[in-house]
């Protein structure tokens, strides 16, 4: 299975899910812009804008290659001289605080070392946690992970609650979903499997996102509520821009920063110690930012 | 001189600071708040919120010390097992787009390896640059500097253009400043002499300051112009999260959040891939945030 087979496999799940997401914001429509990296390769953006249910939404396919430069060695983990990366990338920010944050990324990575690996995740950042849809959204991942390993969802789960953590808050960044990282062949399942793995998520994607926004899209959003998706935006900029490994990677290798910062909020607002009233489902929110909680249950 | 003494000289040029700061506001006062750092030291941490000129802004003291941690080695660039730090730090956000954005941070830090040294900074980031205020800002950093070392103001107004740079967005933060790290006592400078370059920068900062406020203040903001502040304030965020070292130290040493992200702003904004109209003054600004100028001429 060569690298540019992936490659075009992940150009076809982006041309899906963008068709997708348009029939679920049923307003709007992704306007692309192509780029190419001077160090070599390049990518299809696709942006959403002022949408029915999605404010600014950022459907992206990149394939980069080129040499590891001392700024990626320096501020990411890649070894080796040469890299290929491939993937799709997807942040969607509603109009509705009632309706969740969405991220997903599928990606294939391979270096001029011979080694390659898979990686990924989905997670869900709601701006008020309902364990009903956290539930639902666990289900679902849950699903597909079992087709390619009992192992998967809880090791991937877990993996997810401890890298959509924002230390410095002591929050996770939401309800978490599933991450994972240097997935490559093993007696247990193959290349071939694991890419497979990665583009079923893709296709999933759409609908555990239309069973999210299905309930939160028509409800009214007061000025208070508002406010407070705001602020849970501004957590979102904190995480993306000092933990994110694919934001840093992207920066530090020369990617294209309009794509790469797409995963940033139309806004964001940051006041000084804000802490919800006792009883209020902002307080109940931030109690459930928390690693290790079992959604299932 | 001990490092209780510089201490206290922080703590002493945080009040007159402030009692500066408010005058120019003229409406509001700042709010203390008090804290403890579990593994050793604290700080005072003083916020003005919607006053006449100053939206949200911060003027912190902080003395902390402790075991050199493993997250702080691995991020941060401190070497030995035990540090000791204090300082002032300052950034004020105004209402008015006319109003720059400024910040001020001057600091000591020793360690148990024997070694100290001063750092510090003041660099101004109008959302509308002007030429003219821009001169007289870098003419007051002159000024200071050269009370000094012939050479100080040349050397850290390079040094400023060099750290308040946003690499991913190849634009410098604003008009710069100066900026020094690692000083320490030389045949032609003695400890004690860097301490008080220290406290005059921070005791001209709301001269400078003021001088800079009293134009723009008056001026009216049309909504384009508060979208462009915001989208400017937006920058401001990516460089405080993405690079500086300051907030990199405070976060991963285990600081007070709240009183490390004082320095963002009320609001920020990301619009996918805006670009100003040719000729207007964002368009003009823009093409001003480079390394190298010479303010001076």
């Amino acid at each position: 299975m060569t690298k540019e087979f992936i490659s075009a496999e992940m150009q076809r799940l982006q041309d899906r899910i963008c068709k997708r997401v348009e029939q679920i914001d049923g307003k709007k429509t992704f306007q692309e812009d192509l780029w190419t990296r001077a160090e070599g390769g390049g990518g299809r953006t696709r942006i959403m804008r002022d949408g029915a249910i999605i404010e600014k939404g950022g459907i992206n396919f990149s394939e980069v290659f080129g040499e590891v430069t001392p700024m990626m060695k320096q501020n990411t983990e890649i070894k080796g001289n040469h890299f290929f990366a491939t993937g799709v990338s997807i942040v969607l920010h509603p109009q509705n605080a009632h309706v969740p944050i969405i991220h997903m990324n599928v990606r294939y990575f391979e270096t001029d070392e011979g080694t390659y690996w898979f990686g990924g995740g989905i997670d869900l950042t709601p701006h008020y946690v309902s364990r009903e849809f956290a539930k639902k959204f666990h289900l679902g991942l849950k699903k597909v992970c079992d087709n390619y390993h009992p192992e998967f969802y809880e090791k991937f789960k877990q993996w997810a609650d401890d890298y959509f953590f924002i230390p410095h808050r002591d929050e996770t960044r939401g309800v978490g979903g599933i991450f994972f990282d240097h997935q490559h062949e093993t007696s247990e399942i193959s290349k071939e499997q694991l890419l497979h793995f990665c583009i079923e998520l893709g296709d999933t994607f759409a609908d555990l996102y239309n069973e999210q926004v299905s309930e939160g899209k028509g409800k009214a959003m007061s000025q208070d509520e508002k406010n407070w998706m705001n602020l849970r935006r501004g957590r979102y900029v904190e995480f993306n821009l000092v933990h994110d490994r694919g934001t840093k990677f992207g920066l530090y290798s020369g990617g294209r920063t309009e794509s790469i910062l797409m995963s940033l909020p139309n806004d964001a607002n940051w006041e000084y110690n804000f802490i919800p009233s006792i009883g209020s489902s902002e307080a109940e929110t931030l109690s459930l930012l928390r690693k290790g909680i079992d959604w299932l249950a």
